[in-house]
């Protein structure tokens, strides 16, 4: 199940020289309001992701106007994608400020700071409601840790700022520490957010896997994305109710270029790899991943938010070749 | 007034060598609870703060134990404190990742996530109020605008959630378009704020003045310190009613080298720097600058938390000597 990517035909190409045995669904959204889902994403394409339980998201905005609802925020309720798991790690070849980040953040996708819930209480006196439940917490904690485990990771830190939100996200760590104790094997601390963003900065490789409630999941992977590179280059993937897997470029669908063959496809093609991995086709997916490496590493296509004039075809024409 | 700092005394003769002519009253906190403050900073350190307008504040913690008020949030909201200013400027001498950091975070400090105000729904649902006035986003913002303009900046980044918080970060940002149209002179810009952290740490130069939201500043403002080293090499200052100026080093109170001669005075030093600005004490805040840079500079003397051996004293009279 492919969502609204522009560059579906480029990826199927990839796919096809990898020999991934998959056939496709292909959605696109954002053309009129489905009133079943009050947004510009179709019944149907929800659907699809629920029948298939897993997919591949391009990136999608919302179009403006009133009164509907985001694209992204319908998904997430809609399919209960409750961890969204991106694993960061320094590109080879791509220098940045930073060469020794290897973490992966897993964010509550569901709650907190996203219940929606606001309202005026007097004029000039708004109010948010941030919601933290015990079910959603334990969710996505015991993602966390079973990741860990299943991916040779030593270390879970939950993030969390309950020296001042001592009940919501009090509740949050209480989630964290009752898991950690079924996992003996893997590490566990809890980090004040403020401090982590700190440490982040300085000296990332303190860090291994990283849970937390929605909006520091929020902030906290955009900037590790930062440390690499950006939003461009780091891959993701949401886990919902019933095993659904639904892999996306979470980068925006920057208008400004759409169509003109000149957007960086890495953070779509390193999801697909996730989406790959969780199918359990190893073996394509790290051709595809080293393929990916390897075009970047050489550096002569290089996109233009990475400083190069290569064109999203030139890219993955280059990534095919490495397969 | 200064209040519970433990380099004291290297701090008066500081002060001595560059001839600044104030007179001090020293407080101390944290020994016992004071009932009028329910905390442990007492009613008599409150009064002296706003009979005399301006105080430098050294690291305190809230000694551990239920009940007690945070010493920090205590102090914000007895004393007013509505705008906490943190400057961010590569230190010349001090290597990191990054040497082009140049930037001021002015942090609304009174409402947002730090109301207070929590409860439990049902057994496993938690809440947490965050509350957004009109009342204090037009003060913070107005001192953002100022600031700005009377320290030579051009531009005032807002950062902000308000594609998500709609109504509160929405009023915050409300309130800040208001301001923007009364200063023309400088630039106005929205930053959701993941976007801003990954930005930040690509390239904070991209950054003049940011203002914000209570936790987006705690969160930003650490992040910022990062940048340029730490904790220990930010200055900071709280602006409250009444005109009061309260410069404090944010960083932690470090039971572990408390005592031991072994703390960096730096984030104190630049705080007291600040203060001195407030006070129109300009030459001596200048050369008291000027040698704290120095210093660093040489690298002759650096404490632990930088790598080197030096004690705070040994610190502290390389820059009473280069004064
Ligand atoms: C587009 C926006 C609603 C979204 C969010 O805030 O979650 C985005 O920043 C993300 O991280 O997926
Ligand atoms: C100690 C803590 C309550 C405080 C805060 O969260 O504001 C600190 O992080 C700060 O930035 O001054």
């Amino acid at each position: 199940m492919c969502l609204n990517s522009k560059f579906s035909f480029l990826l199927f190409q990839v796919f096809n020289v990898a020999g991934v045995p998959i056939e496709w669904e292909e959605h696109y959204v954002g053309t009129e309001v489905d009133p079943r889902t009050e947004s510009f994403l179709t019944w149907e394409s929800l659907e699809s992701v629920r029948r298939n339980k897993v997919g591949l998201k391009g990136p999608m905005a919302t179009p403006i106007g009133k009164g509907h609802r985001s694209l992204n925020l319908t998904l997430r309720k809609e399919l209960g994608l409750y961890a969204n798991v991106r694993p960061c790690n320094s590109l080879p070849g791509y220098k940045t400020r930073y060469d020794d980040v290897n973490l992966v953040t897993i964010r509550e996708n569901t709650e907190g700071e996203y219940s929606g819930l606001e309202h005026q209480v007097v004029r000039g006196v708004v109010e948010s409601l941030k919601i933290i439940t015990r079910q959603a917490s334990l969710r996505v904690a015991e993602y966390a840790f079973h990741y860990a485990k299943t991916n040779g990771r030593e270390r879970v830190s939950a993030i969390h700022k309950a020296n001042i939100m001592r009940k919501t996200d009090g509740l949050f760590l209480k989630c964290c520490r009752e898991v950690a104790e079924k996992y003996p094997e893997i590490a566990y601390e809890e980090v004040i957010i403020d401090n982590c963003c700190m440490a982040l900065v300085k000296n990332p490789s303190l860090f291994d896997v990283l849970v937390m409630p929605n909006l520091y999941g929020d902030i906290i992977s955009d900037l590790c994305a930062g440390l690499i590179g950006g939003l461009g280059l780091t891959p993701s993937c949401n886990i919902g109710e019933g095993g659904i897997c639904l892999a996306e470029a979470v980068h925006g669908s920057a208008p400004d270029i759409a169509g003109k063959n000149l957007a960086n496809p890495t953070a779509l093609l390193l999801s697909a790899v996730m989406m790959l991995h969780h199918l359990q086709f190893n073996n394509q997916a790290d051709r595809i991943h080293n393929a990916i490496l390897q075009t970047i590493s050489e550096g002569k296509f290089r996109t233009a938010d990475l400083g190069g004039n290569a064109s999203t075809s030139d890219f993955t024409k280059a990534v095919c070749d490495h397969i």
